[in-house]
């Protein structure tokens, strides 16, 4: 019996980055929402220059009579909300990478993931779609940050005694 | 003779994230190659910083008789590769390593790596080092972003069960 | 004995990235601290922004009688801290992670995570929290740069034959 549980927690242990571990499979797909979601800030960047105009090459000068142009507020609107996805889900994806190693219960982890992605899409609705008034945009973004805060919690006091 | 198949598959399934898994030495090898890329894209931007004596903190002034200055054609353009880069490449890292838990086959994934990397690499050339008329950057760009909304589309497509 | 020593070796590599592995838990414990150090950059971010009443969007206007402001010379100095973090940790947290992947010995695998962490917090300290004069930041970012340096020669290597 002992042997039994031995191998049955090493298995555990070396199949949670896998697809036979429903948690991982979770990650993996609100992680690749979130990739697509961040992508998308790149075309809806190349969507508001177009529509205004405002390019910041001298290359990029794709009408005629125009100059390099910086510091449009529609175009920086969305620069800033494509910077902000890049300050929290970057980390955010490495974090919840490490955290599904700690083998957490499946409906906490699961239920952060699927959270944290939904707060992240409201984010970007809020704050480069269609502006709408505070806390909005405060509350999607703290909702990513303390659900990383809390995984990073999580990890930091299982490995403390690697320090 | 199931019992071997069923061995087999969950080998395969728990090496997928080491060097015993082809399609993961390649990745680790392009991916380095990235890593390395984006890196030299800061000594660039000093290289830029010292050529044209444009710094913007007080501390970095190393020169007598010069003040902190913003907005210089020259630093600006590799600073706006190098967020490029990060918007870009950083994602792309999580994206294709997610891909490879889904056991890709070999040459695809292999290949994708690939032209990926090489992409990139072209970007940075025609964006910040020797900037050529479009769509040259615009094809680089095209290139990863298509090859990550592939894997993306991949993963998501056989993961949509845990949504 | 033969059988011994290959079972032992495959064990190894399937159990990089597991916490029975102690590198890797090593490397979870300092990427969660940087992590942690990365998200606190927004709030040091936000907590100026309120100091000096610095908002760059109309809907964050939260007191009464000012307009949308750029540039502030206090805001923009912790940004670009928190850029030159997004710049460097993002990177090295995808070299690192594949840096384990080469099974590398414990001592020195370790002290590098160490080393780099500590390097970066510095780095914040003396760019964004107290501004020292050079080369303290120079040098703060330079260890974590070469660290992620040496790591790409060792994984590259190592995987050169997958080019």
């Amino acid at each position: 019996f002992a042997l039994e549980a031995h191998t049955h927690s090493k298995m555990l242990n070396q199949e949670l980055l896998t697809l036979e571990n429903p948690v991982f499979c979770c990650y993996i797909f609100w992680a690749t929402v979130l990739v697509v979601k961040m992508l998308l800030m790149s075309l809806l960047t190349a969507l508001q220059r177009f529509r205004y105009k405002i390019f910041p090459n001298e290359e990029d000068l794709f009408f005629k009579n125009i100059e390099v142009q910086f510091d449009d507020p529609h175009v920086e609107r969305v620069r800033r909300a494509h910077r902000n996805d890049m300050e929290n889900i970057l980390p955010y994806f490495i974090m919840s990478l490490i955290y599904i190693c700690t083998n957490p219960t499946e409906a906490v982890a699961c239920n952060l993931f699927r959270v944290a992605a939904v707060a992240r899409i409201l984010h970007t609705l809020v704050y480069a779609v269609y502006p709408v008034p505070q806390p909005a945009r405060i509350i999607a973004f703290a909702t990513m940050m303390l659900i990383t805060f809390y995984m990073a919690a999580v990890v930091a006091l299982r490995t403390l005694s690697f320090i």
